[in-house]
């Protein structure tokens, strides 16, 4: 399963994924612009994905401002542009950093600045087949896991973080079970997770996302693995909104509490959680549903996209370097510094 | 605002809760058969309300059965079949219980069982006031409340519970907001109690489930006050699905948690919470929205209507009687008894 192809003809194709599961719908990019509309609309969505994304659309970019003599302008402001999409994943900055680099580099050579985006997306996939490893580790026997959004294929350059993490576990015949939280407002667990994981054969069990708590004092979740958006220098780190509710609960209930991430994900910048910006969305994604009206009209509603979830309540980091344990502030620059 | 009439052509007319806040219709039945179904389907929900509702069934029945020889075995047997209709709300056998005994006393004489289903509405009304008055003393001025689900005038006999507790504040000039989790999958607190807040001039926000912690965190919420489907002897209640996620998190960030509950709700004669039934619904009502598929074709859901919050995670509890706190044990005892 994947979201994001570049093609032979030097343009990018990417799965709509605001359509999924019931419509599967590719659309295709010859020019940057509008992938910045399709960030902001997630059609692509979820942290390395949009790295991903971002890097080509700076290799289309590239092809459309081959001739100028502003090249290297040119290819900033795309890049400035490209940034404004979205403001909590930080791969996004990253991506777009190592293609500013690039630029640099090698001028105005289309081809070469392809070969960087292509770099990109295979990286990040080799990175989460390598978090799967290390990740599978700590899944035990007959494990039933819970996760929120989706930290898939769908949302990397393929297999997962998250679901990386629990491929490689069901590879192992380790998995019981999965339960995908809903994850409201957009569904992603509905749609997308539990679509990958019916596809690949993983048990999943779908739920929405009131009823985690419920789940847990029954006694039915055994470990919590989600992926990230952005993690400071300290381990705190954001995540889709309703992670930090996952992390009380599972504190409360004595269940281990995981997040599966590529060092792109990483901003050692960043001194803890409090820096993180996170991203508000409009209402309607709130106050209606498929165009059906779910609130009174004009009701004022709170749609943050993210929260942050402070480090105290983590038990590992899952990184395609090996997972990470307390103290996170040590161990984090020791492997990223 | 109301949800429940009862007309003086002796028939029963039910507000279709389905369809709010978009479509207002009302319903009339004047056989008790098809109520049974209304309560099943949700037309009518809400403790305290689902209650009433069957309490005007058996008035139906009275009337239908008026003449038969058997009257007080088909009674009998009516109250029987509502009874199947939802297991987990004690006041709909807490008022059913109550007609039989009127049957007992009355026999064949519909309008003395008319007017027994009419002090059981009324008197829910005149407990929900009563609540307000003991629970606005529980609430600071300047007010943040959260609540979840609906506990509302359209859950009840009038003016509400949980609900009623935030009017009575509000007519003090205490509330300052009031955020409404949504309830998936239902999404009763977005359709029926940002619905009847706004109407009412109460100020409301509306969140996704999955947010509340985050709200939390931001030391935005003063205290939390949710209704109760039915409360066993040590205090140990059950409430819609996600109530417990919400008690875990308030604890987790040190904000009062309280329930408010008439006493038809209480059921002594359950030591603790294990003991109560928990209502599975339909797998569609997760796996779809307004006839729109989120879910796989076929994926697994679990879909408990409620969860049992223990009555340690508990701050008081909001009765008609006043405002009981722990040992909840004692003091359920000392006023219920």
């Amino acid at each position: 399963m994947d979201a994001i192809r570049w093609n032979p003809d030097h343009t990018l194709s990417l799965l709509d994924q605001t359509g999924l599961p019931v419509r599967e719908e590719w659309i295709t990019y010859a020019e940057y612009a509008p992938v910045i509309g399709a960030i902001r609309a997630m059609v692509v969505r979820g942290a390395p994905a949009i790295g991903v994304a971002a890097g080509y659309a700076m290799a289309l970019a590239a092809r459309q401002f081959a001739g100028a003599e502003d090249f290297a302008a040119r290819m900033d402001r795309a890049a400035d542009e490209l940034a404004a999409s979205r403001p909590t994943a930080v791969n996004l900055f990253w991506a777009l950093d190592r293609m500013r680099a690039a630029v640099r580099r090698f001028g105005p050579d289309p081809d070469a600045l392809e070969r960087e985006a292509v770099a990109i997306h295979r990286e990040d996939a080799a990175m989460c087949r390598a978090m799967g490893e290390h990740g599978a580790a700590v899944v035990p026997e007959g494990a039933r896991i819970l996760t929120h959004c989706n930290a898939g294929a769908l949302a990397t350059g393929g297999y997962g973080t998250a679901l990386g993490v629990i491929r490689a576990a069901h590879e192992q015949g380790k998995v019981s079970m999965v339960y995908a939280d809903e994850t409201r407002p957009l569904l992603q667990g509905a749609r997308l997770t539990a679509y990958e994981l019916a596809a690949d054969g993983v048990p999943v069990t779908l739920i929405c996302d009131d009823m985690a708590g419920a789940l847990m004092a029954r006694g039915q979740v055994d470990l919590v693995i989600v992926g990230c958006d952005r993690m400071a220098a300290n381990g705190d780190f954001a995540n889709k909104i309703g992670t930090y509710s996952l992390s009380v609960l599972a504190r409360h209930h004595g269940i281990p509490f995981y997040t599966a991430l590529p060092s792109s994900t990483v901003d050692l910048s960043l001194p803890d959680g409090t820096a993180i910006p996170v991203e508000e969305r409009a209402p309607e994604e709130v106050s209606a549903f498929a165009g059906v009206q779910t609130g009174p009209a004009g009701v004022p509603v709170w749609n943050p996209a993210f929260d942050v979830t402070p480090h105290q309540l983590l038990t590992g980091i899952i990184t395609e370097k090996g997972v990470l344990y307390p103290p996170f502030g040590r161990s984090l620059a020791q492997r990223f510094g």
